[in-house]
């Protein structure tokens, strides 16, 4: 079966005016596409949006560029674990340098970039060797350059082994800042046990709370994959003061894709801050195969990583099929102005659920339920 | 301006194959058109649709008929009370009639049906004067009536007046059992103070908390209006164990509109239960005028209700003008098969949240910021 490109390029064949008028009411009137023929890429699809917040008197705009990439796997699976590291590796510094010409200020991948998505296989040889400390193992080391060569704050979701901690796995999003610095670390706070694909085989629910990064190019978090599915995991984060909440995700088929659009743009309003959703592209193999029936695929990462913004506007999505990064400039004046239009915040009433929330998970809890 | 009637009917300019694709992936494959040609109406748009579940062993079917009435006004804002009254009380009466036709066996109105949308203009009267009892008011026993000789049950939001607690008024949903009982009532639990558009002008912050009613068409639920950009109000009834929520709204502009069809949804997927999004249709104007620079209308509600399933998957809107009577055919078991498949409520880790929000809400509250 060919994957569809995507659904912008269909609803391109729109006359001009429809197109309006559905991308109005569909994404919003809130970006505007910004030229960046000087970077362009035969690896790589670019495409850069820009979101636009009012001048304020006090402050002056605070103009962030973040990359969003999303890529293939360059090798087979069944290549040396060596080896498919080192092609990763290749591929993530060619991806981090366009996204430098593209004066890219924050740059995130993927859901556990630096290998095959193998948890499907549920085998733990050899995929459990691709865990690394965060704070200093391979792919840290590797981005640590690369973020100070670039000036850049790099976001790298991996499999992280914790040898302090008696050699626990996890599911992690390592924060290098853009000096190069490990700022921190997020563990994955929600795992997946969907059908046959159980995710805790491998590392359970994360104990680093909903911590927010300050960087020279604002307060970031990390929801990594099937927390997006949390409203209340995307909400901390906004507790805390996340500007930009970055969603580095591995997802596919029928059943996740109409949600896809959905979930990390409800974040963006709800909190006031905008969300970058990535997902993988492609098919990844697994020769030896899984589950019953026998399949070698966890089906097909349908990409199409997009940003949302405070305002409920979103961007297009990049490829379902194809490598590729999306650069989008933001003002982060944006979260408070909407904050102070819609007063999401200030009509919240986090009293309220914090208390009904702390009644819910009591043994005895009874439902408010009004019967005859 | 003419408005765009809907960007479902620009959709269908693309080819067959292409608004396939397009569809499967904006609003999920979850759903069919059920075929309502006996139901037509020269005064409404009527449209059908079904959500499937699979067939379980212990479990019938539980289908149930839901449906969603958006409309204008059929007098102008300026004629007396109690003739707006009647001829909104003659078009509620041929909307349950059709509603009934369709075998619904909910109703739910949108968002003060039962008057003009006027808390825009700030004007005490005459518009507290539709305000009245939500147990014993005219508009409750109206509905009774019908509800009865329907076998239907009716969520019927009003301007509630409590004689009891003060002439205090409310933003209140009166839920009438399929008998003609009032079976109880919901106040808006969150309200807008948009720009100069702030509604506690007329009404506080409900203290009904978030009861689900129990009925013999499922357990429902009603979150009124600016609620929906809440997540977690339509968490907490979701953990009080709802299986519709419905969502009557009054919502215009150009701000709103791509927040319309993300919220509602999300609630959907998030809290795995049907949700139920009505807004109001037209232009309502109030020729004394209000606001400054002085202005006669609040702007075009854009209608365009719809349903949302717990897949994610959602119906079509009603046009964004005219009257129109969604009906939606539910198997309620849909709601715990898709808790069981995606397992949102078990990883939801609510427990964590409590605490989590307990802490956020004390005023030495100190954000998880992480400082290099």
């Amino acid at each position: 079966m060919t994957e569809l490109q995507s659904i912008d390029n269909i609803l391109k064949k729109l006359s001009l005016a429809d197109q309006e008028q559905v991308n109005k009411i569909l994404y919003g009137c809130g970006y505007k596409t910004i030229d960046l023929s000087d970077v362009q890429s035969e690896d790589f699809e670019i495409a850069g949006y820009e979101f636009l917040a009012n001048a304020e008197q006090l402050r002056c705009p605070r103009i962030v560029r973040v990359a969003a990439f999303q890529n293939k796997l360059p090798l087979p699976t069944s290549a040396p674990i060596l080896e498919q590291r080192a092609a990763l590796y290749d591929l993530a510094k060619d991806a981090i340098k366009v996204a430098a010409k593209a004066k890219a200020n924050v740059f995130c991948f993927q859901e556990a970039w630096n290998m095959p998505f193998a948890f499907c296989t549920r085998e733990k040889e050899p995929w459990c060797e691709y865990a690394e400390s965060a704070e200093n193992g391979p792919t840290t080391k590797f981005l640590q350059q690369l973020a100070k060569e670039h000036n850049m704050v790099i976001v790298s979701p991996i499999l992280e082994r914790d040898q302090v901690h008696g050699d626990v796995i996890w599911n992690t999003a390592v924060v290098i800042d853009n000096h190069g610095d490990v700022l921190g670390k997020h563990r994955k706070n929600h795992i997946p046990r969907v059908g046959d694909f159980n995710e805790s085989d491998y590392y359970m629910e994360g104990n680093t709370g909903h911590p927010v990064f300050e960087t020279e190019f604002g307060n970031i978090a990390v929801n990594i994959c099937y927390g997006r599915h949390h409203p209340l995991n995307w909400l901390m984060f906004g507790v805390n003061g996340a500007e930009i909440v970055f969603n580095p995700s591995a997802t596919t088929g029928e059943l996740s894709e109409p949600l896809w659009g959905v979930e990390a743009r409800n974040a963006a309003i709800a909190n006031s801050y905008f969300s970058v959703a990535i997902n993988r592209v492609g098919t990844e193999v697994f020769p030896r195969g899984f589950g019953n029936p026998t399949h070698t695929d966890f089906g097909h990462f349908y990409g199409s990583s997009y940003v949302a913004a405070p305002n409920g506007s979103r961007t297009p999505g990049l490829s379902r099929t194809q490598n590729g990064i999306l650069i989008a400039q933001l003002d982060l004046n944006l979260c408070r102005q909407v904050k102070d239009f819609w007063g999401f915040r200030m009509t919240q009433r986090l009293d309220l659920y914090a208390s009904s929330l702390s009644a819910a998970v009591k043994h005895d809890f009874t439902p408010q339920v009004i019967r005859k």
